[in-house]
């Protein structure tokens, strides 16, 4: 725990009072990474929730007050990316490790020494105040304590959209279909949801941890194997036998193991299998596939944030939480006061939870704010 | 040449007299194998056009005298997959590599000495007289030298229908899309027609053969790239420049190259990239992809065939040529007598032909038959 200094907004920017945050395996990922992309001294966090402190120049979007959850991916609404249905990779504002995305300066520094801090992912949510540009904001009318939760809203700036929208939008499952989750951490848990959401009538987990098991069913897994109880064969192997030989329509990747990815494709089905890439590789090694099984009608699509638009997309999957469509509770195993976040990075590498809410005023939490 | 004894049809089987073939590289590929799935002696050949001069038990669906179109994917009609808008991998007749479909056994033995011929991709068109499964054969009612040419026809049994159905089909390339398309055989000249029929507004073409060029661009290609002119920069480092930094839409390798498939899915657009891969690659090595790349919505599909259901689209394609929207006669570039084959080996091989066509009756052909 560090003094910072937050500076004030400029142009396009936002500076946010944070609400709660929490943890992603991205965030213990580049904390473990030694070099470039990861950046250090830097503030982690990218899943959060906050209220608008104040406001840079041209900005109109939001103001003083507004609730808004800040997302690592741009909506600029206007590049060739963003006024297209089929992507969501914002081209205007390209990621610029460290900085901020409009001239890649940071506006941390250490309190004591002034020391530049870097910020990551364009959010920095492990910290009280923090700032954003307004691309990557996205305002949320509906959060309170009577309607949406803010630690539920929270969830929502990451893993389970990734999930959700990976079934919903990047795979675009169909009704009646099969489905297989590698890894049910809660990006996985929350492709269950979205592929129940779409009507798959089956949907296979495969995780290592025996406990995510019972969690998954109330998320919609129907199936589980477990790679250590199947050491005789390949999981590939085994989710063809359950699926008649043939494999799931539909497989993702929610681990970053590029043998896990190919294990998927080899479980995918031959005319129309779909294997979906959510993990992403520490070690940035490439999927191989081999040439002569792709041939046979299937594919290998990835996807960052699931394919969700945030500004257009995320106010949608609030409603649907609010109309009791989309599970959000169940991936809450934690919640703690800031003071204690080094425990929520135990919790999460030990696998002993999927979602640790971190309030900045744990108090506050209590009465209900 | 040798002299083969061709027997009946069984049940569920067609004989066939072919009137003309063609020599595709796939032909190729395997004569050059030495293991399996190549296996010898066989009968290579699997572009052809012919009439029915027999029936076995159970064939309603063509009878003696009709003009059939035979082809390496089946179409039972009654399976999943046949049953399904997206897939075109017929799963009730997997490919047995050296004989009949259903049964595994060849219809051909040498006449001198009764050994087993084996059987090609379930086609065997280097014959005078082939047996061919009825799930493997189209009908085509519409042949004749005053609309649609047997020649003409030969072609969409193989490369010219995958080419036209991966752009059309695989990838559904979106009217005013970029269109890379990575070697310029009869299959990439194909995809180049597809691409141009679905409004393509630019094509790149992709080949080492400066010759090319020129019968590309009768085909749509726009542009052309010959790796041998860039050696500075790679192809996919010219294709983003060409391309305002982005990269091509839809990017098509036709090689069967797995440098080339890498190459080609780094040509391709973050958002929406779609790579196809048409070609095989001999030696069955992966495709690598590096894990980073495909996240920001990239996708790498697989298809046989281009997607093309037999049965139902070849036909299409057929009245596409007597409507002129598609272009065949240029494809065609050379064609002999049966036997000349060796001929039309050296001739592809050398990259001197795009499609030459082997009539078994070449007097016959000089008489419109």
């Amino acid at each position: 725990m560090e003094e910072v200094e937050v500076a004030p907004p400029r142009a396009h920017e936002v500076r946010v009072r944070i609400i709660c945050t929490s943890l992603c395996h991205t965030d213990v990922t580049f904390w473990r990474m030694k070099e470039f992309p990861a950046m250090f001294p830097s503030i982690l966090g990218h899943e959060a929730i906050g209220v608008v402190e104040s406001v840079g120049d041209h900005v109109q979007e939001v103001a003083v007050g507004d609730t808004v959850v800040p997302v690592f991916l741009p909506q600029c609404g206007e590049c060739d990316d963003c006024l297209s249905a089929r992507s969501n990779i914002c081209s205007a504002l390209p990621y610029r490790p460290g900085g901020m995305p409009r001239d890649g300066t940071t506006r941390f520094s250490l309190a004591a020494t002034g020391e530049a801090v870097h910020s990551f992912l364009c959010v920095s949510s492990f910290a009280e105040y923090t700032v954003v540009d307004v691309a990557h904001l996205v305002k949320l009318d509906v959060v309170g304590p009577a309607s949406l939760p803010p630690e539920k809203a929270c969830l929502l700036s990451c893993g389970v959209t990734t999930g959700v929208g990976a079934a919903w939008k990047a795979a675009a499952v169909e009704p009646g279909s099969t489905v297989a989750v590698f890894g049910l951490g809660a990006v996985g848990l929350a492709v269950a949801q979205g592929a129940r959401m779409r009507g798959a009538k089956r949907i296979i987990g495969v995780d290592l941890n025996p406990d995510k098991f019972e969690i998954g069913k109330k998320m919609g897994i129907t199936d589980f194997v477990n790679p250590n109880d199947v050491a005789e064969k390949t999981v590939s192997e085994v989710i063809r036998e359950m699926t008649g030989g043939e494999g799931a329509d539909y497989c993702f990747e929610c681990i970053g193991s590029v043998s896990v990815m190919a294990e998927a494709f080899q479980s995918s089905r031959s005319g129309w299998g779909k294997t979906v890439v959510l993990g992403v590789d520490g070690s940035a090694a490439p999927i191989s596939v081999p040439s002569f099984d792709i041939m046979r009608g299937r594919s290998v699509t990835g996807s960052l944030f699931g394919g969700i638009k945030p500004k257009d997309d995320i106010p949608m999957l609030a409603q649907k939480y609010l109309d009791k469509e989309l599970e959000l509770d169940e991936f809450i195993t934690h919640q703690m006061g800031f003071h204690e976040i080094n425990r929520a990075f135990d919790l999460l590498t030990q696998g002993k939870c999927i979602r640790c809410i971190i309030w900045m005023d744990y108090g506050a939490k209590e009465n209900g704010a």
